[in-house]
């Protein structure tokens, strides 16, 4: 799809520029595939010369525009603006011209371009050489790195070698850029012409800077440019530019740094200082640190698998790419896409809580203290919302920026309450699994709290015999809405109702700040312990959400596939009355909680759902592959995990072009760690019940627990475990072990004899892996 | 409210113009209660010099402008445009100066204004003495009439006597006039700001036309003026504006002619042409054959009522409406609002078929006909939508004036599906009623079949043994949404099922050609006889949609006054999710598909529900009044009767102001004679109940039955029938009874003794009028 060349281990490949990489689509997929970011700033992978070119990308966390939403038939409680990322100014232009010829990819001859994504280094570099039409012969090379130690600066190092040419480089600071036209697909993010206005720029002897304000956010953004050369340089400044002119002969290096400052502190000051700072230590200095910084995250993150290149190189890609989105996103929001596009208008959503940061949780914690930190900042407009909805507590957003709710479309937004209840599970990971009570103390009570509070006033009991019921909510699955009884929302609910319980009793202070009565903590676990499954007695299986088993049956044999994403070719009130399903939704409440099913539940609903699911939301495939791994269908958990991490890199069409599915690359460990490593941490407590397919000799993965790190290492008989810092107890296939620094602990595989394979709904199997290992 | 005069039997009065009269709410409202209308054109109640007004209103049935709908998150299948009555060229403008000033009824001092709307004449009519700031006395009286004989033409005589006085008359038609800003509820219309092109204007010695045509949608519409009057006359004529001005001195009389063309066979010749026919006739002609037109109607229609003026008044009131709504709507719909105002955008709605049809029906039963042939001239635009909507047959849209769907709010418009049952059964109890065959085969099979498809392709099996169901659709309460097996649809789909079997037997010819089978016919009544009705076994009442009784309940108690209605103050997501209903469903049911619930299921649901209906829909009250004269709560039935019959007269709000409620004004005879009188249709039986409140001692109402008119008088004791034309079977309170001219039966009434008078939710009951009555 977008040219991306056999898997490497460590890095991503792009050898040449076919024809399909040089249209919109292969443009706009390989700019996400190859964006840089550190959670603080983005940067498409755009070409150094900008042209040709998908979609510009210069992102800062937080950085956006409000407009008005307007409804055909408004009504109470609808949102009425949204925020929707911008573009920073754009300082990765650099534009090159040879004896009067611009270079282009598009002209002459491009005997040589490879551009590599290095997950090692942290650096997207690009090697060029070119002829140009009046046959000048050009080397250049490019390296872009966006630090992750330094979350305001990135820097670009871009030499040309051109023998006896005439060599000019004009090197753009570029705010309101021209933007190209919205994609006509609701998840596309909507496009705003020169969202800026100039509130003053500078020229400095090497660089400049511009600042600018939204015009109706009123957010401020400083960006500072300098250059660092050896050829002559000069700057031109005017309100949206900042242009340096480098001409030499034969020969240049340039190394370009930026800095940004944005939000309510935003200083220009503090941008010249980052900027300069980084100049000081130069490019050399800034990529050592950059690899430093890698180096410990993989030594503590890194996943390894045998037998299948691809998903070896598919789940780093992944790794990398949601450190990129959450690593510096400090006091700001994990958005859906990260910095890596503008889809679903940079808005965050539930898959941060429940993909994203269980990965972050186990692999760079710190980031996840932080992540929920901006969640308890938005607490307020959370609390207001509730009011406005006539609520309880606290209502999240289902979508947001700022934490003021942002969707249009309330019975698939609002509706989904499960966010508070995703939000309070992310809180209760981390806690147990970082031990920061810090953090549990300081905001964590008062988001399980609220979030409680919220599930309290929603749950209801109807006849005092079956529990308490929670109606008229949207859970994760899109294709049903405003259902009652979603089984994965009243789970979800009842782990936070019993986690505000918990918390509250360990720390009576704070919840007796919070109002907090003894009353009402018996309330919560009243509500919890009493919380009403639906069940069909007649199926044996549990339904998604009541009745759910007795709606039709979706027509899958009839559907073409072209019908698919079916949400394109059906109205909603097709789906929403029948059985089709768009993602994991019981499935994913026997990921998060597996404790309140059966080994037999699980595999009787795992087949009854996975006939139904269709899979066109990228969230599914990583919670299907962990049923399937741990219902014993190993090739299908092969086939899931490899359809999640390759997503972006291999498959993924037009969506991809927005901008990265962070959760899908999330997804790819989640495949691996909790379904083949078969990690679950229900209740605080690690176990693991390790088990391979078929094509896949080895798997070994690390995570960090408190003070330890664990490595586990699965081979199709046995698994060994190693731990670095204080020793560990965790389960092996339900046995308790022991485990200390120095003594690892070696266990056999149990066999397991499944039943029979459960099958997809017509024409939606996923790709069979071990087959198509075997073709290749 | 509106400043409306004690009850008169056959009249509307506005007794002068108090200062709320003159607020820009107490504008509105009695422009729409004086507004004139045949059901072709539609003269809002505007003061004849335009000023002060509230809001413009010249409307052409289907005269309409396109919009496009944006929907900040859009969806398959979502309505891209929707469509908007807007303003034809304004005729009612008659402005008067007196030596120079001009009449102004907030200027000098009004010793008398008085309007009456003359239910007999067919007219409005205006009483002004006046005496201007300068000291002129000055008489005016005019008359308006939209005519029911000649549906394109209006005409208003206008006289001034202000002896020694120099007059100025300025007679306008005026296009393009400037609309006031539209109001910020969900129920008003968009407002459009010229929205009109011209193609040409003329001028006659007296008049002139004006040829325009509205900028997207396209239609055409000419309007030609002329004037009657013996003085002097001068004409002047822009492509907006025919400005005829008429110089008097102490006296003049003015009549104007009005008469348009319009649509797809606009003609300019025959807007000249109806208005010379109509100037020929001359305005006393027209007016005779106004009453003429009404003489004929109320012989047959009427509704007396003794005990109660202000009911009198009100069913009066609005069987007129009804009738300006309905009598030459001919080839177009018949509008939520009538043409009394741009609420709804002018659409038509379900209320046409389920409340304004059934009174027509029995009263004026050839604008039924064509009403329906409507229907059928739109359903090519059904069946596409319903394929769109990957459904089958056809699918009425929710709100429309083209035949094309405009709901912007698909759970609560294109999901509420028993739109399409709804029209079936007008089709159903039209053919009854008339027996017009002719319709039925022409047309009526037609959409009988092609619903029935519909019912056919939604209704599903899930267990063999508990029948079909039809999951996630809307009923007609607004306060539930995408619900499963709702009541009123699940009957009403049955009766649509069963009448399209019964009407392709009848009519084998008509069934071949639209391919239906004998196997077709089966299934039809098999889905039909095996329909699942949700009942609450513990509860013992029928539960409105499956699981409705056990939703939590509303906190009524906890409800303020001001909440009302709750739509404005509370989300969906809190109303959808709880036992709080807008409108009459489950009631509702129970008064359409009576046949379907014994005695005692009403007594109890009537009950049940009753205690859960907030009426913040004026649809609410009809039904509630049947079903309270039904289960023997007679005053509950008058309570309810008065609150259809008075609300747009005495009570209206805001709303009333954008327009009349067509459906209310139909719901207060349904009140008087399906509740008082306990009319029935079931399967074209008809039969009768009547019983009467302690207040009201006598109830007459006559009704057309084929070819006979039946009229029906109830007192305390007895009820008499007697007809005129062919002898007709009917049920007196079960007993089978036949009538012949010259023959009239009486029957005793039965004694009731119903249980406890059923309560409505704290704060929402309705205006014991037994007791208003005692006080007055």
């Amino acid at each position: 799809m977008s040219d991306i060349a056999p898997a490497e281990p460590w890095s991503v490949r792009q050898a040449g520029l076919s024809e399909h990489a040089l249209t919109t689509a292969g443009l706009r997929q390989a700019e996400s595939i190859f964006a840089l970011a550190n959670g603080h700033i983005g940067l498409r992978g755009n070409l150094d010369e900008n042209d040709p070119r998908g979609m510009p990308g210069t992102y800062l966390n937080s950085f956006y525009e409000v407009r008005d939403l307007t409804y055909p038939e408004a009504g109470y409680g609808y949102p009425e603006r949204t925020e929707t990322v911008v573009d920073a100014p754009n300082g990765k232009l650099i534009a090159l011209t040879v004896d009067d010829e611009p270079f282009d990819v598009r002209t002459g001859t491009l005997r040589l371009h490879e551009r590599v994504l290095d997950l090692r280094a942290g650096t997207l570099r690009r090697e060029v050489e070119w002829v140009s039409p009046g046959g000048a012969e050009v080397r250049i090379t490019s390296t872009r790195l966006v630090s992750f130690r330094h979350p305001s600066v990135a820097a670009i190092r871009y030499q040309v070698e051109a023998p006896g040419r005439r060599l000019r480089i004009d090197s753009d600071l570029l705010a309101n850029e021209e933007q190209p036209e919205q994609r006509d697909d609701p998840r596309a993010a909507a496009t705003l012409h020169h969202p800026l206005r100039s509130e003053g720029h500078e020229a400095d002897p090497a660089g400049g800077l511009l600042r600018h304000r939204t015009r109706r956010s009123g957010i401020g953004v400083a960006a500072a440019v300098t250059h660092v050369c050896d050829a002559d340089l000069a700057v031109a400044v005017m309100p949206d530019r900042v242009r340096c002119t480098v001409t030499a002969e034969g020969t240049v290096r340039l190394d370009k740094i930026l800095a940004y400052s944005w939000g309510a502190d935003v200083s220009a000051d503090r941008a010249r200082a980052d900027r300069d700072e980084a100049a000081r230590l130069g490019f050399d200095e800034l990529a050592a640190r950059q690899r430093a910084y890698l180096d410990e995250f993989w030594d503590t993150a890194d996943v390894e698998i045998d037998g299948d290149p691809e998903v070896q190189q598919g789940v780093r890609f992944g790794l990398f790419h949601v450190l990129q989105a959450g690593a510096q996103a400090g006091p700001h929001p994990i958005a859906a896409k990260g910095l890596t596009g503008n889809g679903y208008d940079g808005h965050t959503l539930w898959d941060t809580e429940s993909f994203v940061l269980p990965v972050l949780t186990y692999t760079h914690p710190a980031c996840v203290g932080l992540a929920l930190r901006w969640r308890h900042a938005t607490l307020p407009k959370a609390r207001e919302r509730a009011a406005e909805l006539r609520l309880a507590g606290a209502t999240y957003p289902w979508r947001t920026i700022s934490g003021a709710e942002c969707s249009g479309y309330w019975p698939a937004g609002t509706a989904a309450l499960h966010v508070d209840a995703d939000i309070a599970d992310a809180v209760l990971r981390y806690v147990a699994a970082t031990g920061d009570h810090d953090l549990l103390r300081d905001c964590g009570i008062e988001m399980l709290v609220e979030t409680a509070r919220l599930w309290d006033r929603v749950a209801h009991t109807a006849d005092a015999d079956d529990g308490y019921h929670i109606s008229g909510i949207t859970g994760p699955d899109e294709y049903t809405a405003l259902v009652d009884d979603n089984v994965f929302t009243n789970l979800m609910a009842q782990r936070n109702l019993r986690g505000a319980a918990w918390a509250a009793e360990q720390y009576p202070g704070p919840a007796h700040a919070l109002d907090v009565t003894a009353d009402e903590i018996t309330r919560w676990r009243t509500v919890a312990d009493r919380m009403h499954l639906p069940y069909d007695e007649k199926r044996e299986v549990h339904q998604q959400a009541a009745g759910f088993t007795r709606l039709e049956e979706w027509d899958f044999a009839g559907t073409k596939d072209e019908d698919y994403p079916l949400m394109m070719h059906f109205p909603y009130l097709d789906l929403y009355r029948k059985q089709v399903i768009k993602q994991a939704d019981l499935v994913l409440a026997m990921v998060l909680r597996g404790d309140a099913f059966t080994v037999e539940e699980k595999a009787r609903n795992f087949a009854y759902y996975e006939a139904r699911t269709v899979r066109d939301s990228s969230l599914s495939a990583p919670a299907q592959a962990v049923l399937a791994a741990e219902t014993g269908h190993l090739d299908l958990a092969h086939d899931y995990l490899a359809e999640a991490a390759l997503l972006d890199l291999r498959a993924g069409g037009e969506s991809s072009g927005d901008g990265l599915h962070i959760a899908a690359c999330a997804g790819a460990w989640i495949a691996l760690v909790m379904g083949l490593g078969g990690l679950r941490d229900t209740d605080g407590r690690l176990s693991f019940a390790p088990r391979l397919p078929r094509r896949l000799p080895r798997l070994r993965f690390r995570l960090r627990w408190r003070d330890s790190v664990l490595c586990v290492t699965a081979t199709p008989g046995e698994a060994r475990y190693e731990v670095t810092g204080d020793p560990l107890t965790v389960r092996h296939h339900g046995e308790e072990i022991v485990v200390r620094a120095g003594e690892p602990v070696v266990r056999s595989v149990p066999a397991v004899t499944p039943g029979p394979v459960p099958a997809q709904p017509a024409g939606r199997a996923p790709e069979r892996r071990a087959e198509a290992l075997e073709r290749a």
